[in-house]
């Protein structure tokens, strides 16, 4: 692939760490992701930190050799989206790694620098490459409206499911309850600071209940893409509760308990990407209040992406984030 | 049956006109509505007015004498919901007509004074029994948060469509499509406001891309309780929009979009009855903001009720609402 | 003053008609509005109208021909205030008659096409013109959060308060109720649908407890400018209601009841133009929801602007809206 | 004084310990809080823990033996502030230590049972004490809508300050800068976490500035009752920002910047005690992330509760909280 030119406005990075997420790898498999199909060969990867090394002749944000980290959608910044600040939602959005716009599994990418972020000394590449899945963390979680001291439930404990732990933790929920089919990802959310962990194998719902004296929780944060997972977390809010749905990928329909949601008054939030929340999530991994590094299980050379994706696609390894490096 | 004794903040009252809910329907035919089933015979109907007869000794808000209508729920007032002013949400919440509560198919019922509201004078019995689908309707518009002009779509054009089509209205729609299977009560909906309406049959989503020029609608207010119209709900909505449930009373499962709910970023909000409105939705019913007269269809004597049953299961007639007069 | 050249992004505007606004007056008058100082020659001028001649060559949006109404600040795009919406806060913004950027009582104006929209065929220059005062009323009561049936309070029945009066009661406000010093636009308040009417040399207090029975305003708009009233505005509002200021260009401190806000819990809103209203305010105005025809009284040709000016420091006459058309 | 005898639904506690808040201290030296003015002899004290020594008839939460701490406001439960859950607002409520209702500093004290919150084992009675300001602080801040990462300042370090600091924090605060004349309490605020310091005699503003690099904070929250801080705390807040009101108890009119709140577009937020967060900011303290034994810098018999009061008038020694023990 040759270098990238970058425009008037667009810093050009030389990437060093990116994280395989977990579109990338539904991309790997299937080839598409929601309404997203890949047609013709392209570059994935989105979580992405690295150098500067040329910057268009309009930037002024920007040096030559700053450590950066990426907010990887640009937007259109005219439409009604863009506007309202909902830049996540403009159609016009070029998002790395999401056909047709190619990703960071790439030795240079360009990138307007608006969206461009300097990192502060202390903070490595690969927790750089890791502001990206925080960010959806923290945004995922303003959107859910914790109040302090709200019992929160996690459904899922990979790199997503861990990072709205912490950034629930950090916003103020008083309790929370991580569930996962995997053992070994549940002792992790307990080290991240989870009151509670239930095997999904269990009775999830009396475990709650128990759990919460009949309580049931103010709000849970659907975070595996499992279709039990999606359902069960309407049966474990309390009346009047909310629930974010951040982690489903698997297209086709879901069985859902709307009576539910109706008689309990619940709110259900949808969540793709994020907007407005990277530089204080930067801020935030900068004030060492959340741990990427513990999150980080893997590094490999650009080269042996493939390895990456089978390590995240068959779970032989205890495997959370995988990092590659060009 | 005995005529009931007044607590101390109690109010007798006589009743005077009662309407027909859909849920009273749903009784009738099924025993059961959501997680409500009747084990005993019990007097339904929760849509009601009359003359106050007697007051408890306590009471200051209400005399003899007093022509007034009825909040039909009654709640706790001590556990958490009723005091985060949810009170919808109560589990104690005695509500007229859900088992085991008696309603107001009867000469007289006793109510808590706070939840007795005087109506002016130039306002009729009949109009005193809408308030309380009135207030379904603004409650949930309230909390669907329309902001003035946005375009709303309404599901259902029955008695609780067309009472949320107005409130809608009240609260700065800019646009109103309403769609229905049913002709007639199209032609209601246009006579109440509604910009434009689609017959369900027709190709809705093609409908509403062409009625919007490609935006897709702001709001929508699913008030029709049909799975087709349920799912479509997610469809007909823009990216970041809401979508209120209202009308859902059939049990089981729902066959739901979900990942569009979460590519859109959509918020699904459930509303159960109401909290906080009546007393505004008598207002404004008394400032002539709200036509109710136009929704009563039927009257009938309290001894023919079982007739009004049949009429709206059977819809030969064109039906709204039914109102009995014991 | 030659014919500005539009970039390749903006649109060449002849002007048709232009309203002077009170902080045209306020710079006529005293050469500065809040922190902005005019210190070389300007045109002001932000409230315009007027056909398309000439579109740059990376305008879709817009052809040669239409008719059209400006939304006056041009944002920068980029700074965290327009990527979270809030393109009015922008620090780089320009708006049409701030110093240093022209406005529009000139022959043409050049601007960003996305910030100019085409009017429906029905609508006249005149209410094109008038968009911009109607967006900022819109814009006001949006943040002002009015629910179904408020008791909404008024200060000022200048051409912002008669915005914002129709504003509120197509947002869903109950009652009403409008003071200003001046009988003339009080009874234009009430042609407009005000409930109420206070003049503000009366005991404006014992008014609304009056007119509310006790219960006070849930939400004062303050768009009077007036310290009075700006005071005012926190005695007559309920515990826990709501106060927007809208119309405050008095530079200097005011005397301010704070502890009122504290023990009664309010919330003050200030308000600053307008942002990601004015499509829908021109859709409310296209649906002949507002009446911008009643609010102009006088016309002039854009030579005599000098008049409008004097007209509207006078008060000589009765005077709402001043347009001038070049 | 008698002991109370409890009513049906009340609690008989048996005070252990009580904290002397600031409003306690302005009723001592003027007689009057606020609206509030001491006409006969009372007695003051609403920070209470203590032992149920007897229970009503009607309560089923709490029996004899259990250890609690109580919610010094008990409302009517039926009017529209209660029912909409604002039941801090409650014109009928009687609050401890308020005239003319008794507060805590006595033997023993009798309130409503579902206002009675039992302590977990391992809570000490002072623990319990400090509940009531730590809610102040929860209340505060959950109404500030502080959002993860925001840059947040406080006015004032004395307990109401510090208590809003650490719920502050607990929110997700990213930076917390506090603000006092005393550098004792600075020193304090930083061992709760505060990231920066700055003596009100600097110059705030330029400290400000340069401490966030210009940006301004996101949300000011006010918590030391100067009248300089007050008109500062708008000063401080960047474009868009939440100023929170907490800590003014002095009468009479404020000079306040008015027209900064509107230039930028703030929003200024009252709170008078506190609502719906009782249990929860238990449940925190409870959690050990909050630290109440570093505020309590005194211990005093009921006897002595005079020197109590002096020493924090006089600020002679170093002072946080005073509790008292009968």
């Amino acid at each position: 692939m040759p270098t990238p030119v970058p425009g008037p406005e667009d810093a050009l990075v030389k990437v060093k760490s990116v994280g395989i997420c977990g579109t990338d790898s539904h991309y790997w498999k299937t080839g598409s992701v929601g309404s997203f199909t890949i047609r013709e060969p392209m570059i994935l990867g989105h979580e992405v930190s690295g150098e500067v090394v040329e910057v268009g002749e309009a930037v002024s944000n920007l040096s030559v050799g700053d450590r950066v980290t990426i907010e990887p959608g640009a937007p259109c910044r005219k439409c009604r989206f863009c506007k309202m600040g909902r830049y996540n939602l403009c159609p016009q959005k070029r998002f790395m790694g999401d056909p047709p716009t190619n990703g960071a599994f790439a030795e240079y990418v360009s990138w307007p620098s608006d969206f461009v972020f300097e990192m502060p000394e202390d903070m490595t590449y690969d927790e750089g490459a890791m502001i990206e899945p925080l960010a959806v963390g923290v945004y995922s979680v303003n959107r859910a409206h914790i109040t302090t001291g709200d019992i929160v439930m996690i459904m899922g404990a990979g790199p997503v499911g861990l990072m709205i732990l912490q950034a629930a933790l950090t916003a103020g929920a008083g309790k929370i309850i991580v569930s996962d089919t995997d053992d070994w990802r549940l002792e992790k959310a307990k080290s991240f600071g989870a009151t509670a962990t239930i095997n999904a194998k269990e009775d999830v719902l009396a475990r709650i209940q128990d759990l919460t004296k009949g309580n049931y929780v103010d709000v849970a944060m659907e975070a595996s893409g499992s279709r039990e997972a999606t359902a069960q977390a309407v049966k474990v809010t309390r009346r009047g509760g909310t629930i974010s749905l951040v982690g489903v990928y698997e297209t086709g329909e879901f069985t859902y308990p709307l009576l539910d949601v109706i008689m309990k008054e619940l709110i259900v939030v949808g969540n793709i990407d994020g907007a407005n929340v990277f530089q204080k999530s930067l801020d935030l991994m900068a004030s060492r209040r959340f741990d990427a590094r513990t999150l980080i299980t893997h590094h490999l050379p650009l080269d042996d992406i493939e390895t990456g994706f089978r390590i995240l696609e068959e779970k032989k390894e205890h495997a959370l984030k995988v990092l590659v490096h060009p």
